[in-house]
């Protein structure tokens, strides 16, 4: 096992509460909002009743290759609402839509839209492009997913059949096909399945997709061979198939399809014990966060090929920062810290949940951003596909990934919050509400108050019926650089360690101890390392965990000419009344005089500038107020 | 007439002689090495022996729809190197060439290689994509440098009976086509079709094309219907035609198309006197040079479209800035100087001429940059189309524009550098040699010595048989802040006046008098425009003309960490040895210490540095000697 705790799991949705503070409101919003919009969409395109096999040729609609997955995703999101909130009306939807998809399973357990009506006789000739191992995948994760909340194995039968399926196809002995997906996301659903049913061919298969990627002679070749296509790809790694997994020492390629190829090496490697699969993960892990990651979690810097690129190229105006990816990270991260409770991975989680994941999501619950750029022009311009993305998040999309995979892990959010192993309970995330676990053998309660990230408070109280003894591990976030606690009740200096980043408090809780915790929040600047040429000579503000930017709206165009003084003073505000309540940071920077403004393009003299003061707002509220300019990299000395 | 002086003209090349300093050996190289390579890649290539129409299909070497113009184009360049050098063998290889394209003429006057061979029923039927009448323009100016060369009529009559039916087919009459270029290129040639000619019905088709474009119903899509094509574009600006050409107010599109149409543009406003179109043009050049022009001169930010973007938008590593664009603003300024000699027009012609034009050609001759970007990524990474264009100047392309565009700009450089109106001499830029003119009656000579750019002084002496009584007016270059005069003989400070940039002396000069000009050149830092976000905080090394870059052979890598200390110190030093001897710039700049090479992503110490001293080399000699980093603008307070 990779991790010391061989029984690390995160707590099941059933057993966390969340409510108020930052994340209870919006996780209401997603429950009485994003889930119906996204269905709403779902239906209206076509993508439910797509299952019903029905559709011809001629007829609108046409099934996508990919549609299959954004259903699938819906369910997985709709049951984890479903785990934590009664909501009879949307049970029916999901028990509808899941019977739809059970009977379209074919009778030899196949099951894809696309290729039961658009192209029937084309099943598995195209891994590499057409989706269907990656559609497959979102199937077994939502009906693990529905299994878990309704207990209904409705859906979890037919992943089993459908796994069992693909199982019988792919692999090394004779007649089997040696393939893997082109879009990976089915080996972190196998290991989902091998856990909600113990079957360990799911397991093996899982292995066996990872382990057979990147080998020579390329199996898109031999494929495309079979279907008499001349051309060859000269970039594997767009599909991280450019060497097996465990010589890949950097991420390439497709930045959703790297993130989810990494979260299903983790998995493989928790559940295996492989070594070197746990050291390509820490290898790659290296890479992302140290090399090719943006400041707000966001992964992919090139739009073309929605791409990593190389080292310290981190684009500003064209990152493309696909919230999949940022979704792909919070993934990955949370499967990292199965195999070591460690930060920094606890970290990353962080960044990408606060800043480019969330920012994927409008206030309203109802828009949604594919790409989460970090500057955006200054004033609307016809599309130039290099540099500029839409700036105005959109109610849904063709390629229509992003909606529901925010829903989905926005509804599981308690999953990342918390873990347990043995009679540790970790929190790695902090989420007011409330935690239900069985340690030492009673079933205890555990309330977090808190209004982080707005405010440094955090304060964990201990419900229980008697007294009880076990680990609270809580993570000191990375961010923080001076932070205090305090208990109730009657301890040791030595029930106290730190490891790794995490608190451990072992000692015996009365009912009613708690904790509290006060991690200080200076507005900081940010540095990116001098090798990210673009952020050279700027910084990004941060409080906690919550990048900041600069819009328009609030401090006018030319942002990008605004320098902060080599001194700069910073006033952390709360704002009950904007953007549904966000702690803004006030500062005084300089700006270029008005007179400058109709000068020559290019002059000896030096702009002259004025003092002027300014607004900055959490990066993942930007855009909820029309269109404009904003910026996260400032100028300053 | 636009001009004051009516009769306002360049020089003719005969008349122009270029020897040491600066250009001498630059247009040697062009005579011995340049003008072959180009020949010998048109040959190699198939593009000369295309003009004898026996492609077949099947055969190599399909002919392509831009290949007449390259040829076209090594002709005029060819021709006005025989203009000022005797070169036997080269002359019999233009005149062979001149007899196959006289050959290629079709009966009735058409000429085209690509509808000649390979879509022979398809003339005329698409102006938008097929480049026949650019490639007719290009065939007319080769005609018109062929006849002023040689006195020969061959190619000047082949050009006009394709002018003639070209005619015919184009205008307002029953019957005709009421088209227009996609690429323009025919304006600025038929007006020196009727320039040579004196035939006013070239002048007034030139008057048609630009008229017509942008009227509506859009002619592209009238075409387009006839061709029964059912999509219709949904940017006219790309070819300059979203309105007509006098309501246009921003240089839009395609950027060289846009920089020939401007051309075109203002020829036909000093022929014609039509004020509008003056206008227009003063208000494009407005646009250009003070919102969308780099500081090298090069023009077009994107390479999508190989476009115009949007004022202010000056992206330094995806900057296109094609050299045919750079060629193209030449071509425009010293057009606008024949409608008003202004040293703002000469001041961007020579900032293109010195940087983004000249930036395109290898020191050998031999080898081409297309697009020229002000910064190269850190390393050579697999192609990103956005991004990266080839730091490495290439031998020949596919599509061949500017290696002969190069050729003919830097062989016609004398009548860029001097024209005559009346009895004043012009001397726009500063070229060592000798102008021949006749003035007051009497065939004078006038040396002029210099080493500018690198040197501050210019020199001009009169050589008359007898006292002569002219004008001689002198640009004192925009950039010059400071500068100092003296003049032997005898003259009243009357005889001196400075008007519109320029110092016109007007004496009667004895046999050798002379006039020296010192330009003060100190290093000077440019700022860009606060607009400009790409340039915030940065400055670009300047000294006299020449923009400065760093090159990471000299400076080693993460050249965007340096950092100028707020009072720089700037050291010019002329290196003979170096880059075929060039005027570098030493100076003491701060960059990250080691240690940082390791640190963190992100984070909250800013980077610590140290002193170190660098070196910054001529912008337009960059990537001669590798690939690397390169750097124009440069982080400074």
């Amino acid at each position: 096992m990779g991790n010391d705790d061989a029984d690390y799991a995160p707590l099941s949705l059933d057993r966390v509460q969340i409510e108020g503070g930052f994340w209870g409101p919006r996780i209401e919003t997603l429950r009485h909002t994003t889930i119906h919009a996204i269905y709403k969409h779902c239906k209206e395109t076509g993508r439910i009743d797509a299952f019903r096999l029905t559709w011809k040729p001629g007829m609108p609609n046409r099934p996508h290759p990919f549609w299959d997955s954004d259903v699938a995703k819906w369910i997985e999101a709709a049951c984890y609402i479903l785990a934590a909130h009664e909501d009879e009306s949307l049970a029916q939807v999901v028990e509808e839509t899941v019977a739809l998809i059970a009977n379209a399973q074919q009778p030899d357990g196949y099951l894809n839209v696309f290729h039961s009506t658009v192209e029937k006789d084309k099943r598995w000739t195209n891994l590499r492009d057409m989706h269907e191992l990656y559609c497959a995948g979102h199937l077994f994760e939502a009906a693990v997913a529905h299994y878990d909340t309704t207990g209904s194995t409705q859906l979890l039968d037919t992943a089993c059949r459908y796994a069992d399926h693909i199982n019988g196809v792919f692999g090394r002995a004779r007649g089997q096909k040696r393939g893997y997906p082109g879009h990976e996301e089915i080996e972190l659903a196998l290991v989902k399945l091998y856990r909600a049913t113990g079957a360990e061919r799911f397991l093996q298969l899982a292995a066996y997709f990872i382990d057979e990627r990147g080998r020579t002679p390329h199996y898109f070749d031999e494929e495309a061979r079979e279907r008499a296509e001349t051309t060859k790809p000269n970039n594997y790694s767009y599909w991280q198939a450019h060497m097996p997994v465990r010589e890949q020492t950097t991420a390439e390629g497709h930045a959703v399809r790297a993130m989810y190829l990494c979260a299903g090496m983790a998995d493989v490697a928790a559940e295996t014990g492989n070594a070197e699969l746990r050291a390509a993960c820490e290898t790659l892990w290296e890479n992302v966060t140290q090399r090719r990651m943006y400041v707000t979690g966001g992964a992919g810097s090139s739009r073309y090929g929605e791409r990593f690129t190389f080292d310290y190229d981190l684009p500003n105006e064209t990152a493309y920062a696909e919230t999949c990816a940022a979704a792909g990270l919070v993934f990955w991260a949370h499967r990292m810290l199965r195999l070591e409770v460690r930060r920094e991975y606890a970290d990353v989680m962080e960044r990408a949940l606060y800043n480019g994941l969330l920012s994927g999501l409008s206030l309203d619950g109802r828009r949604f951003f594919y790409s989460n750029p970090l500057a955006t022009v200054p004033r609307t311009f016809a599309y130039l596909p290099e540099r500029h993305v839409a700036a105005e998040r959109q109610e849904w999309f063709e390629c229509a990934c992003c909606p529901p995979n925010l829903a989905r892990l926005l509804a599981s959010l308690g999953r990342y919050a918390y873990a347990q192993a043995g009679d540790t309970l970790y929190t790695h995330l902090f989420v007011n509400g409330a935690v239900t676990a069985r340690l030492d053998g009673q079933e205890i309660h555990i309330e977090q108050h808190t209004q982080y990230p707005w405010d440094e408070h955090v304060r964990m109280k201990v419900r229980c019926a008697a007294p009880v003894t076990f680990t609270l591990a809580v993570r000191i976030p990375g961010w923080c650089r001076d932070w205090r606690w305090s208990m109730t009740g009657r301890y040791k200096d030595s029930d106290v360690r730190e490891r790794k980043g995490y608190v451990y408090i072992r000692r015996t809780w009365q009912p009613e101890d708690s904790v509290e915790f006060r991690f200080l929040m200076p507005v900081e600047r940010v540095y990116a390392h001098p090798h990210v040429r673009m952020n050279a000579g700027k910084v990004a503000l941060h409080r906690g965990p919550v990048v900041y930017c600069l819009e328009e709206v609030d401090n006018g165009s030319d942002l990008a000419a605004l320098r902060l003084p080599s001194t700069p003073h910073f006033t952390p505000v709360f704002k009950r009344r904007l953007l549904g309540g966000v702690t803004v940071i006030a500062g005084r920077a300089r700006k270029p005089v008005a007179a400058a403004q109709s000068g020559e393009l290019y002059s000896h003299l030096p702009t002259r500038t004025k003092p002027t003061s300014f607004i900055a707002i959490p990066y993942f509220v930007w855009g909820n107020r029309g269109t404009g300019e904003m910026l996260v990299w400032l100028h300053g000395p």
